[in-house]
């Protein structure tokens, strides 16, 4: 039966937005391994794998379940040593962890004041009545308040990624010679606001978009081929 | 004759300050390399080795000249490939840019905030006379403005840290099982703080203080010994 992926999915199931369920679609791809996609609405994840987790990804791997993204990276390394490695060794692994760190803290946050009421406006009803609630306690306002827009924040974003930047101006990928699991980590973020809005806001000579494009094109081009949210 | 390393100094010639000599003091001794510290003014640096860099650290190795921190790491474990490793592999080192970005990014400078004026104060009088103006230049603003204090700052900082503290709570060091260069690159920014302040504002059940102590006590407890700067 092989690998099974629950991906989060809008109201629309064919778009896929989470920027952690996009780091495993190109982890998993990157290790070649075949897997059926599941598109899971945020309420429905109580339901799958009899409660696994809170979050998704998760992945069924012929009955052995693994939650979050970067467990999953590392069962992958585990259990399909021969293909590609996401960490190249236990060094790329602490790494790994200062980027997951890293994207939550700088980057995660600038495209949640981009696109968070957008991300609402693509969900099914019984998630907009979860999701809103939700992250109106985290934020401690409305939706409508913390989204400031995609402009807004460009900047910021563009100042954000400057440790990509500098990276991408001396190796083609942040994992070095080839990609790796520290590409994904914030290419699934940059994913999450392409996703929704339709684009990314960075100039056309700056390094970090000739990588984004490079990555796109990864794994025969899945990630280009992802569909965009349409505004309700 | 072996290695010569120009070392940033105070009026003092022993007080040591700079995070980026601090990362190549660490480094040196990590590869297991002799070496003769020569202590440097910052208006010395154009007189040593024919004008070869504009800043320190600056290495001779038996004549061969090598400027920049990070250069001097990778020609490190180029020449000493036996010595246990600054960088694993290019992975490793693409990773170490990046950290090397957000480090002056996001740390460097809440430290400048923080002790900017005091680097002054510890400074001989021909460095001061140059190191007001150029600073002032870069911040737009007296020294006296631009340095608000560590408790200012103390919040600031451990926030900025969190990519290290999550690292850590998984990891004994940065670089994974052993340390490697990535952890001398944020080690290097806390001895800037603490041989100009005196110690680092970290609650002793944060995970980066019993990091940075460990680090502290690397090598011989190199570190751990270097003076601090006196108010003059």
């Amino acid at each position: 039966m092989g690998v099974i992926f629950y991906d989060l999915c809008g109201r629309d199931p064919d778009v896929r937005f989470s920027p952690y369920c996009w780091r495993t679609r190109m982890a998993l791809a990157h290790k070649g391994v075949r897997f059926e996609t599941k598109p899971t609405a945020f309420t429905a994840i109580p339901g799958i794998e009899s409660g696994a987790s809170k979050t998704v990804p998760v992945i069924s791997d012929n009955g052995r379940v693994v939650p979050d993204s970067f467990d999953i990276a590392l069962y992958l390394d585990e259990t399909h040593p021969a293909a590609p490695p996401l960490f190249s060794d236990k060094a790329a692994i602490a790494a790994g962890r200062f980027l997951e760190s890293w994207a939550f803290q700088n980057v995660h946050s600038i495209v949640t004041r981009m696109v968070v009421k957008d991300i609402h406006d693509v969900l099914g009803e019984t998630d907009q009545r979860y999701f809103r609630p939700s992250r109106e306690a985290r934020f401690g306002r409305p939706l409508e308040e913390h989204q400031t827009g995609v402009d807004a924040n460009a900047e910021a974003l563009r100042t954000a990624l400057e440790p990509v930047r500098k990276t991408l101006a001396r190796h083609e990928w942040l994992g070095g010679d080839a990609p790796r699991f520290n590409d994904y980590i914030p290419f699934g973020a940059l994913m999450w606001l392409r996703t929704i809005a339709g684009s990314v806001p960075l100039a056309p000579d700056d390094p970090v978009s000739g990588w984004f494009e490079r990555c796109l094109d990864l794994h025969g081009g899945a990630a280009r081929q992802a569909p965009v949210a349409k505004a309700a």
